[in-house]
């Protein structure tokens, strides 16, 4: 049984009282499509029913996937080539009287399909620090929520010679690039920053963490300082990206960084197509 | 000349790839109108002008008065008695890719009005502290921006009995409600938390502290403790909004405070309809 309100963005868009608008009371999914395959789909959806779980949002596994197969149905044949991006916007609805949520509120879903970005360059990206702080409320952190302000500053630091800035937490701890979550070698160990400390947990960090510890690979989740990614023992820095993959960086804040391609090769979320 | 889009919520909501709804990336204000007039009216667009600068979302002191115009003319009718709220709520517009802000984007300007909320009790209300801390990004401090969600989660704590939750940082400062600015008296003091800690700065706030100093009353801009609030020099906590005015606090977490209305008296927001 439905519980959300579905909406086609290409029909119009939500209420004018819709809290996603108001207060970016809501959470989004952009998903890889291949046809009428997603990367990682089911991930995706059970990160949207968990968090949505987390803000108090009822919708279930099955309703959004049920939405996904109309929305390939209807988006599949629109895009030709290497596929199309998918986008959910759940929002916990319309009305309320001023921040606080009422009960049985009917969450609004808004869908949308886009064509897919320029794929980065493989022999590496160019990155910088970014001067934005990133501040992420414990209760929140992860959440791909409609808060987002803080990247949508930052990422108007990337200029056009920049793929991605690397966003610090008021200590100077690198968090997350604006769109990608961290993956750093060094001394042959597999680092990423903890969950918990996340604005983004993204679903393709998590099923390559998974993926590289079936294979006996070492990883430590652990905060990263610049010295990490720029000292002498820095094997390479990769971004994670459930849309774009697994991202080398090439040169950070004018630092040349090892290169290797290898984890791409490994860890190809193409495979992954539901 | 209009540099914005102006969207009537009565007639529909912005479309679907507005960038409010996407990332929260604008900001907005609620303004308590009387008939054609507004209270603090100047000093809300003020801070929208200001505060969208700080955003990089370019919008005039005059188109916003002109659309104020338009919106008195337009609803002052429709509501009798005691006044109106009227919403502005201003994003970076629509579309562009991912969170990257495009030069050149026209901005989007939601109009609403709605009746007035139940007036506090007079004689103080009942609040707690929130479970809920707030974050507050030092580039975003202040403004009154759509990423509201810790404040929805704390709203959410509010129940019947209660009137408001206030919400501390990590490190357990007072900072503020989820919709109020904190004014405390201690030692014949007004004591509130500076702007730069804040995530919205009122404009009653700024107002009030104005008045107060013009009055020859001492004033200090510093952190709040909770045992300011609860040890015995504390001689009134007063929450401000600019819609609900000066509104004195009788119980905090179980905890009476002593209540004297004579600062409502003094600080009738009222007084400043333009």
């Amino acid at each position: 049984m439905a519980v959300c309100r579905l909406f086609w963005a290409e029909e119009g868009g939500l209420p004018a009282d819709d809290r996603g608008l108001a207060y970016g009371d809501g959470l989004f999914e952009t998903i890889r499509m291949v046809g009428q395959k997603g990367v990682l789909l089911s991930r995706h959806l059970e990160r949207m029913v968990r968090d949505a779980g987390r803000l108090g949002i009822n919708v279930s596994h099955r309703e959004l996937a049920t939405v996904c197969v109309q929305a390939s149905q209807r988006f599949s044949e629109r895009f030709t080539g290497e596929g199309w991006i998918l986008k959910l916007t759940l929002t916990r609805g319309a009305g309320g009287r001023g921040y606080r949520p009422q009960s049985g509120m009917v969450p609004n879903l808004l869908v949308s399909a886009s064509p897919l970005p320029p794929a980065p360059d493989a022999s590496g990206v160019v990155v910088d620090f970014s001067r934005v702080p990133l501040t992420v409320n414990p209760l929140l952190a992860g959440i791909k929520s409609l808060n987002r302000l803080e990247q949508v500053m930052a990422a108007a630091e990337i200029g056009q010679s920049l793929f991605e800035v690397i966003m610090s937490d008021s200590e100077g701890t690198l968090v997350e690039g604006t769109r990608t979550n961290l993956l750093l070698r060094k001394n042959d160990i597999w680092v990423t920053p903890p969950v918990a400390c996340l604005a983004v947990a993204g679903v393709l960090r998590q099923w390559l963490l998974e993926r590289l510890r079936q294979r006996g690979e070492a990883v430590t989740e652990r905060s990263l300082t610049v010295e990490d990614v720029l000292g002498p023992e820095c094997q390479g820095l990769f971004l994670l990206n459930s849309v774009l993959g697994v991202v080398p960086v090439r040169t950070i804040a004018g630092h040349d960084l090892p290169v290797d391609s290898g984890l791409a090769t490994i860890c190809n979320p193409l495979e992954t197509l539901e």
